[in-house]
């Protein structure tokens, strides 16, 4: 058959952390954590199964665990959303932006997005027949130059895809991006997918700027989360997606035929977890000080840390120390030193050359201490 | 924003399941069972997620989850599929069959289906820019009339989608329907999609025709089960897809930006409980005993239950009972007699109005016994 993603092969995130696991080195490569939930979670989940709620949720989600995202949402953004209309919970992240994107997107139409960008948003594009079209946020900053992406968009222009705070680069927008992103789309039909997975991992006094937060910006927005990065449980896969409700109606539509519905037991014990605030509240203050501690401990190397504003991922520059490509320094950092990071190119189409690796700081304090004693070596 | 499926609404079976709800009938509608798992299956979901293995799975699913899946498959059908490269597993068979339809299929392209159709094929086509084509399974015994379905095949043809044992008219095909369909595909680059997700519930004597039995279609075909179907816990949303290497490396390109990877402790509890056969062996002597209590206490009534050889659903016609469409009768008998089912009418674009109604008879005893009183009286 004639592949619809000829150029898609094996990800990176797979092949680092298969060649870490190889190399047995320290895996700081793949976004996940190597601690994960405490046990009140797990007797949550157990709880449910053993009470029998095994069967199909409502598609949309089991109500309480909509309503107790609905008042989080509220309390953190001041935004409402109705449970029973504005809300569904999904498989994780991925799927709520490939759902997003296949209930917008018809051949022919363009999306832009924000490169480097995490690997599912061109294909999702692409499957649905759209137009990838691409801004630049540029080394070592970052920042979105919002004139260039003025001057991409066209009347064709079906949807922004946006993640703030943003993988790979660690960087976090402003209030003035989101006032500047609703101008830029204000009198167009363009909807906005916000991918905001790491919104409670905000730092340095920071309040993370979620589309959910501007009544214009929202009122066009699908704003995206999940449960898999707030609570250390990335391979339980679910998350959710806000929006207004005829921007929802078409969302459930596609996730009714995608997936149905997600894991009944997990949505019950997520919607008695999240009552407790402090979870996520804390979750900042929890990764701020892994963040400095693996900073800290770089400045022994002469691996440069780029500023890193949220996420768990810091972007770490080694201009002037080798002209490798960031692609084959990752790998001979994993097989020489003994740690597997994220080269950048991967996250572009055309990948600029930047001498920047990505590393994880999702760790025990044990693991990322280790990671930077081997790295001074280098 | 225009809808891509401007003709979903909300389906019959949260139709169904709502006016069972709130009618306080018994609810023989949506296919699930209100039975569960032993607490063993639980245990093992709670040990793995207590032993922290609660990160991403790998893209195709937990290893020994997909070698246990292959001995399975061996053992029954005297197919080998290579874990490695030829089984995934999935958030389900509905996201399955999206995700073979979507590597697949592209705009133009004709997929066939047989009609009455689950609810989420149609839409899988249509969202991904194909041309649905129908073809017929006849009232009252809904056999595939192959030179109907020949006449259909056309150069653009990319897909056809077989469901055996087949929802919701509970028969299954012979081994020389799967010839005939060997037959009809050779010489062209048509892809069979097996939704063969009731594969464990075949009664009679009968065995289970899978696609994957015959070389010959197993080697163009994506074949899908599902273990919410064969362990009682349709809201886990486990399934997997077999299929040859180069289908599935077509088939995990999309998988990988469509879910990325399934709930990690689910696939571990499964790997280690699939490997007692006796849990789906026994599936077919489990199911048919309902079937029978269901179908004597309807000879009280004057119902009459149409052939039925697998899946845990039974036809029942009322010809000569009443005028009334099947959506109207379904309708009233949840309001009136206090037992609701699902009316077939959803199942076709083009209904036929036949007079038959739908049970699923995955209940209690005695909720299908207290149904079967109930029925007596219409
Ligand atoms: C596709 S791997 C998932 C982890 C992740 O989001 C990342 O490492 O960027
Ligand atoms: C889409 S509802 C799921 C249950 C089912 O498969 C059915 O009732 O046919």
């Amino acid at each position: 058959i004639a592949s619809r993603l000829p150029n898609v092969g094996t990800t990176i995130f797979t092949v680092m952390s298969r060649l870490a696991a190889e190399q047995g080195a320290l895996n700081l490569s793949q976004g996940f954590p190597d601690y994960s939930a405490p046990p009140l979670l797990y007797d949550l989940v157990s709880k449910h199964m053993r009470a029998g709620e095994n069967q199909y949720a409502p598609m949309a989600g089991v109500l309480s665990l909509r309503e107790a995202i609905a008042e989080k949402v509220e309390a953190l953004y001041g935004a409402r959303y109705d449970p029973e209309h504005e809300i569904t919970v999904t498989a994780g992240g991925t799927q709520a932006i490939y759902t997003a994107v296949t209930c917008l997107v018809r051949p022919g139409d363009e999306v832009i997005l924000f490169e480097p960008a995490y690997d599912s948003y061109a294909p999702s594009i692409v499957l649905n027949g759209g137009t990838v079209v691409r801004a630049r946020l540029e080394f070592p900053d970052y920042r979105p130059d919002w004139e260039a992406v003025r001057r991409l968009v066209t009347p064709r222009t079906r949807a922004i895809i946006v993640n703030t705070p943003h993988n790979p680069s660690g960087t976090t927008w402003t209030e003035t991006d989101l006032r500047t992103l609703a101008r830029l789309v204000d009198g167009t039909d363009i909807v906005v997918i916000a991918d905001e997975v790491y919104e409670h991992i905000v730092f340095d006094g920071l309040r993370h700027e979620s589309c959910a937060r501007l009544p214009e910006l929202a009122a066009r927005s699908f704003v995206i989360s999940s449960f898999g990065k707030t609570y250390h449980v990335t391979g339980w896969k679910v998350g959710y997606v806000l929006a207004p409700r005829e921007l929802m109606t078409e969302f459930r539509k596609a996730h009714q035929f995608i997936v149905f519905t997600v894991n009944t037991p997990v949505q019950l014990a997520f919607a008695e977890y999240l009552r407790d605030a402090s979870r996520y509240l804390e979750l900042g203050a929890f990764y701020q000080r892994k963040r400095d501690l693996f900073r800290s401990g770089l400045a022994a190397s002469r691996l440069r840390p780029l500023p890193c504003t949220g996420t768990y991922f810091q972007l770490v520059s080694y201009a002037g120390l080798t002209d490798e490509t960031d692609v084959a320094f990752a790998e001979r950092l994993t097989r020489e030193i003994g740690v597997a990071s994220i080269p950048v190119a991967p996250f572009y189409e055309e990948p600029p050359g930047d001498p920047v690796l990505r590393f994880c700081f999702a760790k025990n304090d044990d693991t990322l201490l280790r990671a930077c004693e081997r790295l001074a070596r280098v």
